[in-house]
């Protein structure tokens, strides 16, 4: 059985290009975490203000890789598509692919980590848990 | 006859917050750039990929005022409502009101201005001028 | 006798500019911000991190006003000059002066206040009131 | 004979802050451009305005990969020091180390590429190449 994708859209706008006409890689950076925003807000029901106001908690990123492959310009209506490559104790795997009309702009992989009250990773509550592990990527 | 209201919608971001937890008040302008962008794309029909990339004209801002009443959280659903207090030969006055269910978060005027390729204030286009003056606040 | 200026500068970064090569102007209101951050953690001895992480206190901005002269571009080396317009019970009025090699850019006054552990404006505390004072401009 | 290190400093201000009260992510890499940046108009004699805006070539990010090892708060005083892991005919592999009072904050590579007039890759002008390459890490 295959994983399920988190999708999501945003079209570029001109606070997200630089002198080139082109984005601005760290604005790339905001927009995939807007996505994780809107994953747990979305399909795991957690909103990161329940997480960080009400909670206390939060999911920092560990690390995180992009490569680059194509720029995009203002107005390009990117298409961000969110998996999850592993899923450990206190830690998440996700990988980012984001298109424009089926063309690959960037792809990325990210480390998020959940964090408690403690400020020490801890490990996932169990009801973030079972709404992760059904976009957990399949293996082949 | 009462002048139109451009209305769009923003929720606030993990991106558009400070350490207080609320929203750092440059990016409250950036939200207004970007519906400054939508009016543009929408209802007046020259987007700015359209204006910027390919005709190479602009419209930028020559004053910007705003007073925050109350603050906004994370995930603060704004409602942005545009428009027009004073449509000049190469400026267009603007007013932004921003609410929260029903709450009063900021206001804000802002004179934008047509600049054409030659870098200079120039009379802004007929086509555009036609599909701003709906959006003149009625005299009293 | 006349009141004290408070002046730092700022090289425009390439993360500053738009598509338009010239400086997005949300970005000017962060560099206002970096200014009084500058101001407070210098002359007036009391730093954000101070008030806002230990202090537990913050000086929001109630409004602010700017008008754009001239643009900036890349690698511009701005001058910010700052001083104070009204040392009012808990808000302070700050104007800025912003220049380049002589020629004025912008100009802003904005309206802080001082909000306490309540989260009510509270009275400047004597401390900050002695060291904002000699920054007042001078009457006619 | 090992390579020279490019060293910077930054201070973290309000603006980097989120809510949690530390550097946004996204933000490190707005840092990191700011360093490349300062790399190109110091050492390697050749601003981003110069390139940019005269020379109509860039030096895009083709791929970025970051580790964060432990948080940075407002005020941090950080140390940035770029050093070059590969040059090669159109790219630069960038490795970039941030620390705070020896703590170890975060690491990065960065690859980036040069792109001519006709906004593709081209090796490196000479006069470039000869500056970047005492940067070169040496191979033990």
């Amino acid at each position: 059985m295959s994983g399920q994708t988190f999708t999501t859209t945003r079209k570029v706008r001109f606070a997200d290009c630089d002198a080139a006409g082109i984005v601005f890689y760290p604005r790339y950076f905001e927009m995939l975490n807007g996505v994780v925003e809107d994953w747990f807000a979305g399909p795991l029901g957690a909103s990161f203000r329940e997480l960080h106001m009400e909670r206390r908690v939060s999911v920092p990123t560990a690390a995180v890789e992009a490569r680059f492959i194509a720029p995009s310009r203002l107005e390009d209506d990117l298409t961000f598509a969110l998996s999850v490559t592993k899923l450990g104790g206190a830690s998440c795997g996700l990988r980012h692919v984001i298109e424009c009309d089926g063309q690959r702009r960037f792809e990325a992989t990210q480390t998020i980590v959940f964090v408690g009250r403690s400020l020490k990773p801890e490990p996932w509550p169990e009801a973030l848990r079972v709404r992760i592990r059904p976009f957990v990527e399949a293996q082949p």
